[in-house]
């Protein structure tokens, strides 16, 4: 995790080991936006249950319905809680559907949601995870809509777990989760990196899959052969001011969720690229 | 209230009765927007008061002045808060004029605000209910800005009652409060109902104010006569994702708030209708 | 104070005295927006340290890099806060580079951001004032990354101070720090004053530079000899819903903040203007 530019947390430790104790802690990941009441109603149930609870954004201006949006926000934030917190992340266009809803216990920390692929990067990342199907309805808010489990299924079950409840006792235990194409860059036959553009966020700073386990990125490197739509990043940075005496607006730099983005002095990368999500990055360690 | 789609709250019950227990959990609902200082100052006017408060933003982004939203988003997520709730709701374009400062207790919650409308439909649907005026000024922040009563006259107010201190305290009691035209929808003469789209949210659902009350709305009888803006809905829903023979784009469906709404197979019912709050919407219940 | 428009705050009285207790409230005031994960990971970074802190949002909606706008909001709000709260404010353009990253004592209160100016309004305001370079790494999350000092720095420190930990501990002291144009308006040699457009709300409202310090405006002053961009200001009112005689829709008002402010009877004074945070407004107070 340190190698990705993640950092260890410091966390009061807890005498009764990681999962026996119940956290204050919830955190909101949802494309609610925040002009209805969704958000609101979705806080009111958690309180309801557990008045002390400690509810967190972490956004809820995910687009509408874009599950791996929201699975990369996700990825970039978890580690930073302490350990027990509670991730409710709903994104869910497949409410009321046959799709399940979600528990999963990994990293110390819980996280709930719909068996969409939402959980699938922080999952991929982790090597012990245990995943649970939502079916006890005595921890459902009563009567369960068709068209709001952020209100009366992922919030209550929440508040539940800060109580001390534990995920066995909220439904069966389920084999798989349901998985987003894998976020690392692929090897192509050519020698190759193919990553993509997986966020821009709102400095216009587009965020790579590529990470320092993919290539241990340096100036030299980045000057020998990174491109972006045809146009090659030519200038590495340490931070966003330092000025270099290349005077290439446009550079690479290792940014804080752990991984390569594209920059510009001041300016929107992605606009000055026209960049979008999903956008090839190429890299070729051999200056070609 | 079950029958409106709302449920019942799984409360935890005061020994004390309704109205003799304090509560920590302050709501807020504004059109302030969140760029400028006005939230923040706000809330500091209800921590200054009481450092235990548990102050919960519904939203902040009620269009400027929008009296009618705010009320309906109010109506929306009311009862999803545990007892004792305090709901401060300020959109004010009237401030520092002659409107009252008003608090009302119903549904075992106190609302405060101006008295201009913003808490009629709450109180259409309650049936014991009881207003106040705010007049004891050693309540309020000093001095009162003719502006900025959010600051000044409710978030002391709330902060106060969140302490214990009881609504007869703080001002005498008012006989009637300002009233929006009612949410219900209209029996036309010839039969048909006239109703009406009362908010557009994020995903561009069209809510109506068609309750179950009103019409015991099941497929067939969307089917026979629902109709916005010259278009026939002909398709009925109980999920979002529920895929239909149909085939139509647009449907009918049971929302989270109680309401009928227009919705569209992962796109904007409203943008595809081009509908605004304040259209018509017109029911037939013999397929005319 | 209360002559600008500001009042006395009713602040429970510590008997340890101003610096000695530590305060659970801590405030975020940031330009990175609400749609990334960097707000929830700077209050992940606070509450891994202090669980018990209670996190305030000013705005995240500060125009990315402008340091004046988030200058200007921290002045408008921070009295409001109870003695003891913790501001963290990072509009950081520089972070990574040389720019100390600093807190400041004062007002009874601290301050924590990057040394680019941004406290510099509340400095210019208060008349004791404590500068300190935070150079003491044990109070930083690790390893600091280079662009997200909000995370890795502002928000463990702050975490710390509210926990106890002593200005003085966290390094050593400043003598003097970063600062902006002062804000008050400048005597021409004319006789006129010229002000400017400091700020633009959410409801258009322009506002001033202009403090009851400056000059005792009332209507007859306004009236004599207000203007910006070449048109005259005619009417002043006491509150926003202040029906006038004059029928002009553009009027002056003392606002929430302690500053003048142009505003239009609901409607956009900004917008009516074309203003921009900056343009000129001329007093001239004999008529001319």
């Amino acid at each position: 995790v340190g190698s990705r530019g993640e950092t260890q947390q410091q966390r009061p430790l807890s005498p009764l080991g990681p999962y026996s104790s119940s956290s204050r802690i919830i955190t909101l990941l949802t494309d609610f936006g925040t002009a209805d009441y969704f958000v609101a109603a979705t806080k009111a149930a958690v309180l309801t249950i557990n008045p002390h609870a400690l509810i967190v954004d972490v956004s809820h201006e995910v687009p509408p319905g874009d599950v791996e949006s929201a699975a990369f926000t996700l990825l970039a934030v978890y580690k930073t809680f302490p350990q027990g917190t509670i991730h409710v992340a709903v994104v869910d266009p497949g409410v009321g559907s046959s799709r399940s809803p979600l528990l999963i216990r990994t990293a110390e920390q819980f996280f709930l949601g719909p068996d969409n692929g939402i959980f699938s990067y922080v999952c991929d990342r982790e090597s012990e995870q245990e995943f649970f199907r939502l079916t006890k309805s005595t921890f459902f808010r009563q009567p369960v809509s068709n068209t709001f489990h952020g209100r009366d299924i992922f919030a209550p079950v929440a508040a539940s777990l800060s109580l001390g409840v534990k995920p066995e006792e909220v439904g069966p235990i389920l084999e798989e989760i349901t998985r987003l194409d894998p976020l690392a860059p692929k090897l192509r036959k050519d020698g190759r990196l193919q990553a993509r553009i997986i966020h821009i966020d709102r400095f216009g700073n587009c965020i790579t899959n590529l990470t320092p386990q993919d290539l241990p990125l340096d100036e030299k490197s980045v000057k020998a052969g990174l491109s972006i739509k045809g146009k090659k990043i030519k200038s590495f940075r340490r931070f966003f001011s330092d000025e270099d005496s290349s005077g290439k607006k446009l550079f690479a730099i290792w940014g804080s969720a752990g991984f390569l983005e594209i920059a510009a002095q001041n300016s929107s990368a992605a606009r000055m690229l026209k960049a979008r999500r999903g956008d090839k990055v190429i890299v070729s360690m051999d200056g070609s």
